[in-house]
């Protein structure tokens, strides 16, 4: 099996299984005052603990969710609200994950004013237009770290800067989930006051997510029993907590020679593609290419049969079926989204993995192209 | 060890832990479209058949949470936006978990006009004060099936009815976390239009939970990538989900004789005590006790000593540090709220084990009642 389809999510490590597993002993109640609670409890702080250090930021910062979705949300919905008083014009781009651009749908719907930065055909998002939407009345601006769709990095340091000079009351949130572990997105380094990150990318299990919170400045989308001081409550996850504190302890290796090696193979050996996004841009976890004249679907249920396993654009949006809006914001041309393949990597893949992967996609990418009109 | 926090928490069954630890190979993403996501979205589905099952509803009813928590949070803030236009009157009780109060308490700072229904000393809301406080206006009401401070069962079925007659436009919510695989509370028997329940308490993982939602007539809380039907977006908590699908198939067994037991142990041994809610009413599955003159912390950390577990109160509470408003709302003194001891059963513990803890109670109750004033 070659599986491509990190960027949807990864398997989990050994030791993300194991402390997940152990968590299953431990049941006292993290809220109880007893010694089986206080077990709990510790094993979640440990884990928060953890969490932080891989975002080099103070552990008291740090806030479990069920996941990337809700920490987006909370994030986003959560200061939107906090800081309504203060103005009502917030910021974000059209190349955010489903889960940024839909609060930030949600917050338009409550009457805020949202602006929806444009994307380059590099797959970046343009600086010159974040200066020109900040206002003094921007309370808040949310721009991914990595795009999950084709793995180009975005100017995150140089917008918050932007940010903090042109809208100082301005809350700056980064959706890191893509770039976590990966490419450096710590807020130590970019300035970000809101961090998302998740589990399940990075070999942890699927259903836990954190936010890095600095200010405070945060109304709570759920509301309940006090835990995790109120900012979101509900008792803990332990077992997913677990599972991820064990694997932000791991480093997810580098991913440059399978991405250099696929991307060249293809590009020697398959004519009619395009790589999507500026390779010199590149968090080399994942390689977006268009077959033209392909449909992105068949191709996938063919390589499928060969084990090998990707992509068509975002596997979150599957439940959409529409053309990406990444790809769209860039300027692709319908045959071009169309025939889109996400390949996401992970350092387990060898470069004879991407040879053959090659391999295989010039075979079934020519016998689609003769037989299928 | 004797653990009587049951309410609290819940060790994970067997075979809950067994089905939860083999969805950890099973790593698709169940939004991906090969086979691997299918695979891990056939085990989300064939959980949530699990849930359905206990519930007696239909599958396509029953959504995914993160826990108790979101599922109440989604159930009433979600239901009272969507039907905003229609009116801005919400019902719920004194007694409820803090995450339905806090969630009717972020309502009101919306603008929504909430009914907090009152409670009898036998632990029981009344449905006459219930019934004039329903309007044609009226929204939402959302009272639970069983106090988890009290194990006292309120009359749903009946507050249903009314709201039936009198408020024709109103959703019915009840959190059935305590009630669920313990008293019967199916949706098909109490009429309600939406039901949360929770894996934790049922010897099933803790962090996940699910919201029957019968009318669809709900504005999401979270948003994002279209899972579950956009009610409920998000990455699934796959491994929670399979353990959350185990355990809602075993069934928890009759606590009647360790309640039984227990009760009339301390009664007839401990002087100055007072059993909290009518035990005509008690689900007996809780125990709430108030020991006068004695501080629950002190007797929980005694206990504990003599490897007996339980709680002060709520455990989700611990964090509010303030008096229990379910006993304020009953009418308990400062003394016996300060002196309420909850012992919570499961059927693996004996009758002897209840005797037992009925000779520690009595040795310990005595010797603080003479050394702490």
């Amino acid at each position: 099996m070659i599986y491509l389809d990190n960027a949807s999510t990864t398997m989990m490590s050994e030791a993300s299984k194991r402390a997940a597993a152990n968590a299953m002993d431990l049941f006292g109640n993290p809220s109880s005052m007893h010694r089986l609670g206080i077990e709990s409890e510790k094993l979640v702080e440990a884990s928060k603990a953890a969490v932080a250090d891989a975002l080099s930021v103070q552990k008291k910062y740090v806030f479990f969710t069920s996941g990337g979705t809700e920490a987006n949300n909370l994030a986003i919905i959560g200061s939107a609200k906090y800081l309504k008083k203060r103005g009502n014009k917030i910021i974000t781009t059209k190349i955010e994950h489903p889960s940024v651009t839909s609060a930030f749908k949600a917050l338009e719907d409550d009457g805020f004013e949202v602006s929806y930065l444009s994307c380059g055909s590099d797959g970046r998002i343009d600086l010159a237009e974040l200066e020109e939407e900040l206002t003094e009345k921007t309370t808040l601006v949310s721009i991914m770290a990595v795009n999950n769709e084709t793995g180009i990095i975005q100017p995150v340091k140089e917008a918050c800067g932007l940010v903090r000079e042109k809208s100082p009351l301005a809350l700056f949130h980064s959706d890191c989930v893509q770039a976590f572990g990966k490419v450096d997105c710590s807020p130590r380094d970019t300035g970000a006051d809101l961090v998302t990150v998740s589990a399940h990318k990075l070999h942890g299990p699927k259903g836990v997510g954190a936010l890095y919170i600095k200010t405070g400045k945060i109304s709570p989308i759920i509301f309940g029993g006090g835990q995790q001081n109120g900012i979101r409550p509900g008792t803990e996850n332990v077992i997913g907590i677990a599972g991820f504190g064990a694997a932000v302890q791991e480093s997810y290796g580098d991913c440059s020679e399978l991405y250099d090696t696929l991307k060249s193979e293809i590009e020697k050996n398959i004519p009619s593609v395009k790589i999507n996004g500026d390779p010199k841009y590149a968090s080399k976890h994942v390689l977006n290419v268009s077959f033209v004249g392909i449909r992105a679907e068949i191709l996938l249920h063919t390589l499928e049969s060969s084990d090998i396993f990707v992509s068509t654009g975002s596997a979150c949006s599957t439940h959409k079926p529409q053309p990406s809006p990444v790809l769209t914001a860039m300027g692709c041309s319908k045959k071009e989204i169309e025939g889109a393949v996400r390949f996401s990597f992970d350092s387990s893949l060898t470069k004879e993995d991407m040879i053959f992967t090659a391999e295989v996609l010039k075979k079934e990418v020519a016998l689609l192209r003769k037989y299928i009109r």
